[in-house]
């Protein structure tokens, strides 16, 4: 009997070409949908809850999926971990009410964007961190990130420039904290856009080296203008943390 | 002027043939000495604290080092980060007593080896992690590890059947703590065997699978034959946290 599932997953994504499934390219999505296309001898279909770019990592990532097999949610979850690489694992499985998707019913996401500014490396978890050459000014950020929090049309902090669907999003918070050489910014919202925390931290990042000012974000938002923001920060340190329902 | 400098070092030791200089191998403390070298322009000896052994990590590995430079230490220390690997970091470079020699002065020594047991996958941290097929029983390798600290013959513990020296070594605790699915040992002691602490935690292991019995820990130290004790745990799971002097 079919029985719709949501998986909460968690990954690494350095060796991936992001979530979405992509033709002959290594994708975390496709990785999961071949090992539940072999427990079902069928087709399968994963809905995630977004689409993580190439190199970002997931520890709270949601997906839905309908499947026709015997097993319990456990045994799901059990096959699932055995067979996908080391790097993806599978942290839950439970039943879902048959209209419910991952990404259509989804209210809400935490990200976490984490640094490391200061003397030395982050050798074990180099992989998750943004290495910074200068230590930006924590104060100044806050209060750019203040100007950002709210409803805004966030087509100036959009990856794609082709974006047709409207760019109005809901930022609840940008928490910004230091600990050690560590810098870690948490962002909750309605919606994020593509690339959209990327080029938030990016450009908090600028405010921090002094290069843009923290008065200056209610003009990027109102440019509507990718340009208008600063950089893109590297996807390495980008994590999705939690996905609300 | 040559001054002597004690080096404190983290390493992730996944795809290095341990911390000792072996020829045509990739080693840390060739490594180490390749970048000195380069810095100094003529040969340069590190001496670590310890071997630890291929794959084995470490978080607080000290080494001495003498080295005819102008640069003060925090230059050294940054020179060293920039040009060694990535899995490679220098915490702390600090001139040192003419005498102090890391091995010959270290009298004690911390290491820590994590196991994961339960459903799901270490994603994040799976290259410093264990993972068991079983959950094993923490009372029972307790009181195990009770008989086993304390001032004794370990050579039943030694991975190295030709050894000429006293096996004789004080182990002073072993603390062990469980938080969620993870399982770690912490262990103090005045000195460490070759492959001890994994053989420890392999013996350990077998008590907590219920394969050996906590009070058969006397009648193995007592035997002094590497076939008394229990296997050998992987090197992933094992890192040394710290040296004394």
């Amino acid at each position: 009997m079919v029985q719709n599932y949501k998986l909460i997953l968690q990954y690494e994504g350095t060796r991936y070409h992001g979530w979405e499934k992509k033709k002959n390219l290594d994708t975390v999505q496709g990785r999961v949908e071949a090992v539940l296309e072999r427990m079902c001898a069928a087709p399968v279909q994963v809905d995630g809850a977004g689409r993580t770019d190439a190199g970002v990592h997931a520890r709270g990532m949601a997906a839905s999926v309908k499947l026709d097999t015997e097993r319990t949610p456990e045994q799901i979850r059990d096959y699932l971990n055995r067979y996908l690489p080391e790097d993806i694992a599978v942290r839950e499985v439970r039943p879902a009410a048959p209209r419910f998707h991952a990404r259509l019913r989804a209210v809400g996401k935490t990200y976490c964007y984490t640094c490391w500014a200061g003397p030395g490396k982050p050798v074990f978890d180099r992989k998750f961190v943004t290495i910074l050459e200068e230590t930006p000014d924590v104060e100044r950020m806050r209060r750019a990130a203040d100007f950002l929090c709210g409803e805004h049309d966030f087509k100036s902090f959009c990856g794609n420039p082709r974006m047709k669907k409207s760019t109005l999003r809901r930022l609840d918070s940008i928490d910004i904290a230091q600990k050690g050489n560590y810098l870690t910014f948490r962002f909750h919202g309605n919606g994020f856009l593509m690339h959209m925390v990327r080029i938030l931290v990016g450009t908090l990042l600028e405010v921090g080296f002094g290069r843009m000012e923290p008065e200056q974000m209610p003009e990027i938002l109102a440019q509507r203008q990718r340009s208008a923001a600063g950089p893109t920060a590297p996807a390495r340190g980008l994590c999705l943390m939690k996905v609300d329902y």
